[in-house]
């Protein structure tokens, strides 16, 4: 079923394919009266967008943002807000091979089996730039928890993992990779040259954090704030695994050395001797950090000839051609952010709905 | 906000607490014609039932189900399903402590910023007694899918893995742990009870495998199989992370490694190398088995008392007394494959819906 | 596609059938803190209950509604509230008449057209019994919403209208039939008494108001409050129209004869001096009362003999034996009070998600 | 709550304002490889748009449909489908006096009560213009369920109503006020041409009817095609009320004037004496013709001065200026046939989820 709308009382859609006119976003349920001209929006864009250096797709897009509806005099007015990116970079390649046999990994045979045909033209719908219009959304529901701020980083690419004792949040925004770690943002330059050169690919772990959640926000069972971002995040292209607060690690650990320990905090307020819940517990804000953790498999578009069919069933083999993206999970980080904006923009004005 | 359905067009709202007279499930759009009687959804009850021997909560429930709607003649009408189950072993504990302070990593804290007060009898709603109802949804789910089979099992009990070598299905119901290394099975009787000895808790991970969901079930976008999959997942009680496939292994891994190869198989068939990918592409399965891993946290209720704070902000030290659960995950499994039966039913009617 | 759930945020979903063990329903999304035991609801029960007096079915139930879950020392807990009453006159009647013939009017052709077969024990799920649900969550929904007071009456039943020059509130609840107007409610003892004598039935007209709703609850377009208003009373059996305000009178009238024209009130108010559009400007509340006018068809069940056909295709004729209701109209006003009362609740916490 | 999204697995929702760039619609849920082209939307347009007479509002709108996803080819893909309209007359009036003033009947009160302030020009988001993006979306609906035939017509302007013995099927598209008695329309030229002339306004009733619904489409309770018709009527702008079948009529009625009986037709089929049901039994279609009826008020935009208040609340009159819509309901009709085909669309792909 085609199903693309996200959220439950601050919902958006999206919609677009990647060589059609346009993509874009109708964002429903925003409160009226906050302020957001295009400026709000397009630095999340810029942030997300491909071609800006040798290291991801070199697909150039303006991703210039229209609003087309849902604000007066530069305020939201609670209506909904449209929103519209063109799409200008629809270089006339030659589709022919991937028109007639299917990219293993990429949506191409499933599309098939479900719609008995479908849109290859640089992965129709299920291309990445389809991220773009979330980003934009994300942009707005940012400005629904202004209490909050969220930050994203690379935590690793393929097997090169940062160093934590590194964690420099400032150097976030310093180098093409979202990293943290200036010492790795250094050597992954030579990585993703080397991925690059070889017409390979890598995965990549991004990290995302939420500051200034309060506690309370989140729901006891099948909206659990974990469930909830769990499920947004796997809604990105190439998400393969999602954490909330220490994961996996939590699972082959003790209860002793799992406790987020409890003492009273100053002016009422409550100190947690950790995090590795991540934020939450029972699935309800806790007032620490929402953190989470989201993987990214490498992308299947490589140089080297993979065995395949073709939509008659015969064997094959296939390889890509032309714009190379060695590293899709680095431009996931606007993405992730986005998500978590627009997750916990909903869970607020759902907890306001319930508990005024 | 309180949120207690799960599913699009198959849906179950659960309801009840875990000292509350019952507990019970409402499952909503149920094909008609199908074959149902206590029978079908009794022995998924049982495996999932507490108290059956020495490795698990002492709590002693009949988990006895009554169907109160929703068939006629022993088949479901379309019309909603209401199951219930009662409480038969509401110890009449003193829960004054629990009521005065807060247990750290458990919903305490978060229910009582939510909602002002708690149920905290056994843990309200948040007890891991809910997810009896979502077992007896889940046999009805797979009552939908008879092309499927689910099968869960324990991964690892904290950091004792099993050895994938030694996998052996028929032993999963073999042991009390369900566990398909039945070497591993025998250590962790050990480590169990060494566990309980300690009154500490150990984190599991849990895999689940769908084999037989044809290709094309899923969504390209905000429903994709890996996104229910995950939300799914992510409701149940201590999980706090998912993967699909080979999840955050795929992150590590490049795109030669990661590939899914195809090739012709049989009768208009077609055979993968490999099924990194745990059987989707695009959020859409392939055809190949759909294979998902959960972590559990171990639980936060153990011996040592652990630093907190009273309901008046006050410090105080907390611990667990009486019925103690060494490994919640273990239960999980029974869950976590009814949580997959009910994703993937759900997926089949949109399928049809949208595909005919 | 069976749908059995009702409201965005403050959701219901009933169950059960006419002749099952019992029937029910799960409310969610309740705001917590809210004082409720099963008196608060009992006394809406037992304005619907049948069997009370000659003029409606003789159909017996005690109609004792259990409170399940969702509330914990007589408060609301914020998780799902689940209502459930046994059904006790389940008289065991032969149905092979009906279960091999259509009743024209009734859902017994169209449920086997869609299912393929049915309950057809005294109607199984499209028996007016279902309604004895949703009366208990509207008395739920009536304590979200303190400040409104929400009154239904009957406004004709056949062609036998009340005279508005003699509405007396007061009456409503004097009189078996929730008449205003003591003269007509005297008429109507014998119209009733005639139609159950001849063995038929007659429709009848329910208004119902809702006063002290604040202006500003709704929405602009598709959860419009005229729409969700009309959307819930057409889901009450036997409803075949539905008014707002004016309603059809307005569609025949001027727009200088329609004006609603306001001044200034005191104290920052506003006055309207006139109430066509029935308390809703552009879907959203005005703050004058909110008025519907809902039409119940009569019941098909009558001894007059009416031609139909077999399950198996043949001409037959069918008449209703036994327990028998000359006015369905007349027990819909409960309901259609409690339709009111949830359709207003959920607009209040949907307008307190948006707008704060 | 802003709410723009109708339906439950084929949902479309709308977004712009009367004086915005554009507005639009996204349909998601549509079944893939429908032949579908701006060709298939724009007559459908046409006959809503406004200024094409001297009977409807002067607004002159080229009303061109675009479509910018979601189709390949000429087809539809499965994806979500971006329609956009771009307004091209947004004349620049002077809107000073409305944006001080509530217009009674209009919701610039209610918007300003809920939001705190609105876009006033041209009725913002409230503006009847937001209906062409249910036109087209329409459209679209029509093409998925290609067995049904949906007609509309006037039934009455004011209080002059068409009468049935000279019902014309034919006539309906060959006169501006889509009626299907010739003298009827005959004489409402001269009625509208009054009614323009006093800057006055008239209600309508607007009859709607499909062919071609086979048994077994709707639900048994809160998806009944009775609901779901009547709160997709009432979502439509300036209308007070809705009928299913016979409606209010049938309210008047006794049981044995009301019953449809039912005989064998040819080859398995059903026959029906009458249809005072309009189609539906138990909230599921019969098999006969589904028809409804919709009451639209008279616009509150007159040229007599209407008492009102000021936004700062002090009394004052405003009349309508420039641009004037004599009768509303008319253009209601291309916008009803469009509602009732986006129901049934909905509710054949939700029969078909369930009952395969």
């Amino acid at each position: 079923m085609s199903w693309n709308t996200f959220g439950r009382v601050l919902r958006f859609t999206t919609w677009g394919e990647s060589h059609g006119p346009a993509l874009g976003v109708v964002v429903d349920g925003c409160p009226p009266g906050l302020e957001l001209t295009e400026e709000h929006i397009q630095p999340f864009l810029d942030a997300r967008k491909p071609g800006q250096n040798r290291f991801t797709t070199q697909r150039r897009e303006a991703d210039e943002v229209l609003i087309l509806s849902g604000t007066f005099e530069g305020r939201t007015t609670g209506t909904p807000i449209s929103l519209m990116i063109e799409n200008t970079d629809q270089r006339s390649k030659d589709y022919s091979e991937v028109a007639k046999a299917y990219r293993p990994g990429h949506a191409d045979y499933t599309y098939d089996a479900k719609y008995g045909f479908r849109d290859y033209r640089g992965g129709g719908r299920s291309s990445a730039r389809e991220t773009a219009a979330r980003v934009a959304a994300g942009a707005i529901a940012r400005l629904v928890i202004p209490e909050v701020t969220i930050t994203g980083w690379t935590e690793a690419i393929g097997p090169h993992a940062i160093n934590y004792d590194r964690f420099d949040r400032d150097a976030i925004g310093a180098n093409p990779f979202f990293c943290p770690d200036p010492e790795a943002a250094n050597a992954w330059e030579g990585v993703i040259d080397e991925t690059r050169k070889a017409g390979s690919s890598l995965g990549a772990t991004v990290a995302c954090e939420a500051r200034g959640v309060p506690a309370g926000w989140g729901a006891p069972i099948y909206a659990k704030l974990d469930s909830e971002i769990a499920a947004a995040m796997m809604t990105i292209n190439a998400t393969k695994g999602v954490e909330i607060g220490d994961g996996f690690a939590a699972a082959r650990a003790s209860g002793e050395a799992n406790a987020d320990s409890m003492s009273p905090g100053g002016g009422g307020a409550v100190d947690f001797a950790s995090n590795h819940s991540g934020g939450t517990a029972g699935g309800i804000s806790t007032g620490q950090p929402v953190t989470c953790r989201v993987a990214f498999k490498p992308t299947s578009s490589i140089l080297t000839p993979v065995d395949t069919i073709t939509t008659e069933g015969e064997a094959t083999r296939i390889s890509t051609k032309g714009r190379h993206d060695p590293c899709v999970g680095i431009r996931g980080v606007p993405v992730v952010e986005a998500m978590m904006a627009l997750v916990l923009a909903d869970q607020k004005l759902l907890h306001r709905a319930q508990c005024g």
